[in-house]
């Protein structure tokens, strides 16, 4: 297949087809992070810019290992240090470093739509890492292959979504990319966290109740639940939402025996997800980070080594 | 040429013949960001060092990105998180950094002079990257060769440096590398701004009002005016600093018809400049930050491998 | 010798034959960094995290260069944009940075037994850069390979310690490797800063004046001491504790003519040594620095390349 998109920026932009091709070649990247020397010279010569503008352990060293084991050159920005502290435009500032040649521009911003506003303006590839509330396309794609790889396909499959569905770019992402894979997708959470018209704008289910979610599911992903937001609007304290939506050991096992428990970090431990859970057999939590490293390998590749350089290479 | 520079630290140190074996250099290393393959090994095992006491990004990833793709180690240190903010003084962390055999140590720093005290106390090459008010040699070489490259020349150019020429090192550095090029300069900007003695000093020519200064000028330097200066001490309000000394494209219209509009970066739009010239055809801003890769890959060439190891590349 | 050791803790969980083999590994990659080309491709596929939750900069610097220099590729960590922000627990993080497949985790920590901790739940190997005051290995053993370098041998030296020795974790991993490779260490200080017991526990012997501690002494190591402990507990100034514990010309009399001088830095020049001694003839500390990325790379070596990999080098 001939890869012919620009930018990764959101999970409703990509066929079914393209999604396939991304996870087949993750997983033909991932045997490379399990050699003895992880490295192979496919985007030697390449810059990729990593720019962040939120905090980001896993993401952005996800990128950055990604990059390294692809032989590019990698060039992390902060937005402390930068010149968007001076008032630079957002614009101004992605153009600056545009004419720096990058093949590769990764973006995480706190605003919805920054990184397809960017992409408009720039020649390069832009990778979304997160924007905002409104998608994180890398983790779900990052999700999915972890998904298949255990389950061999995702089509069919009942995926129940966890948490605060409202606010998750996670969520966003992957009930996106999960129905347009062909798997049913479930939600469950706090009303004021479940948003208005789910059902029809994506297609998943809303249960009221997080144990209608569970049944029978082969797949349950749990939010991350942000202490601000539970504590002011909702629940009276973090025990009160682990016990009407946290995942317990005796809650999973209304799931599928096989059920696989996903989660994108950092988890809060004893609120949405207990220890036994996270630690458990289910859990394919450290899979899922695995996973990211070779599935950023694989984007970094099809946008900016692909077919077009392989000669080169 | 035999370049014998041991430091970069201000333009006044430099030659003729220098500047202009330093700009060849630079129109030779520009070509190697515009492969598919943008990589040389020649400073493969050299070890340069970025120590930055300021905020940037341009410079900063520019120098950066400079040295990877000279194939060298580039270590970057920031000040927070540096042993100065625990009271070591300047000089014993920058031997510290010496004593790990760096081969150019790249340093901005807040106060002026910085880098010419630092460099008198090492043996490896300095790239003064700013010091405080004083000079910013980098900057000033990559305005230069971007106006030789569309100009084909310096001498006998007119360049107009408008803003806060006080306060700016750019503008010091500039004028002192232009009229050693053979160029004419002229400076404007607020009264409290222009320097007393800069017309004896440096031999440039002050104009009271800007559009004298713009009178067929063939380049257009704009400083980047700080507000926190501009609302304390001189204007009410940043659309008059705009009136009166911003760059329109009425105001344009007074230079040569072919000017080429230049600045450091960042911009404040619609202050020192509008959206329309910083937009437009006779701006060569993005030029500017192309070229600076370039530029700074030919002083790390010069100082840290030149011809002394030509044999090892 | 084989060097069967996963991690690097702390001095006394190695031999004096492992020492001597750590020692001995670091000298030969000192030549490494005096080459004009200095890199070797010795670790070159392997993935190096450094994780520092404290400030540093001669430390994470050094490590930085090591594993640059040995070809590795370095990732480099901050507390400040890191999940531990969002709450995440630090095995949380880390067990999530081993799921990216590092070979070695350097970490600093200001909890005492934080890498003792880390490395008991990672398979991959762990270098403690400092934890709380517990112990900093690496410091112990480029002082370790400094002295041995100059004197031919540690067993039989006199080496004083003075300062605060309960809170500096120098001093505890000195204490601990000097003791083992058969060295006499004396220590000297405020008798607050002395722990109970540590003649008993480390075999050292306890001076209440520094010129006791001095007499006689092959090497002395200054600690650097920190002023808000001193001025709120101790001193009515840091003049006082000057001339009661600093390291004066005139002290550094009483010890032997050819003593070695030895600071971790950063100093604080003027109070626990003069410039005099600091900048003397005696004085090896920026031997000290030359030498601690030497001693690095031959930890990532043993750790991470070794004789497992040779075949593939």
């Amino acid at each position: 297949m001939h890869f012919t998109q620009k930018d990764i920026l959101d999970m409703a932009s990509l066929s079914a087809e393209e999604i396939t091709h991304i996870l087949d070649t993750a997983q033909g990247m991932k045997e490379i992070s399990l050699r003895p020397v992880k490295k192979v010279p496919t985007l030697r010569g390449k810059t990729l810019i990593l720019f962040f503008h939120e905090a980001s352990t896993r993401t952005k060293t996800s990128f950055d290992i990604a990059g390294k084991r692809l032989s590019a050159d990698v060039i992390a920005l902060a937005k402390s240090g930068s010149s968007m502290a001076k008032g630079e435009s957002l614009l101004d500032t992605v153009k600056t470093l545009e004419a720096m040649h990058p093949d590769v521009v990764v973006m995480r911003h706190g605003t919805s739509g920054a990184a397809q506003y960017i992409a408009g303006h720039l020649k390069s590839p832009v990778i979304n890492a997160g924007d905002g509330k409104h998608a994180h396309p890398t983790q779900a794609l990052l999700d999915m292959m972890t998904i298949r790889e255990r389950k061999g396909r995702l089509a069919g499959l009942k995926v129940a979504i966890i948490g605060d569905i409202a606010h998750s770019r996670v969520a966003r992402s992957n009930m996106e990319g999960l129905i347009r894979m062909g798997a049913e997708v479930r939600v469950a959470g706090p009303p004021t966290m479940i948003p208005k018209g789910v059902e029809e704008v994506y297609g998943v289910k809303v249960f009221s109740a997080v144990e209608g979610a569970l049944e029978g599911a082969d797949v349950v992903m749990m939010l991350r639940i942000q202490k601000e937001r539970m504590e002011n609007i909702l629940f009276a304290s973090e025990r009160e939402y682990a016990r009407t939506f946290g995942l317990s050991t005796g809650r999973l096992a209304l799931a599928h025996p096989d059920a696989l428990v996903l989660h994108p970090g950092p988890m809060n431990r004893g609120v949405e997800i207990t220890d036994e859970v996270a630690d458990g057999h289910h859990s394919v939590i450290l899979d899922q980070v695995e996973n990211g490293v070779a599935l950023r390998m694989a984007l970094f590749y099809l946008l900016a080594g692909g077919m077009r350089h392989a000669d080169e290479d």
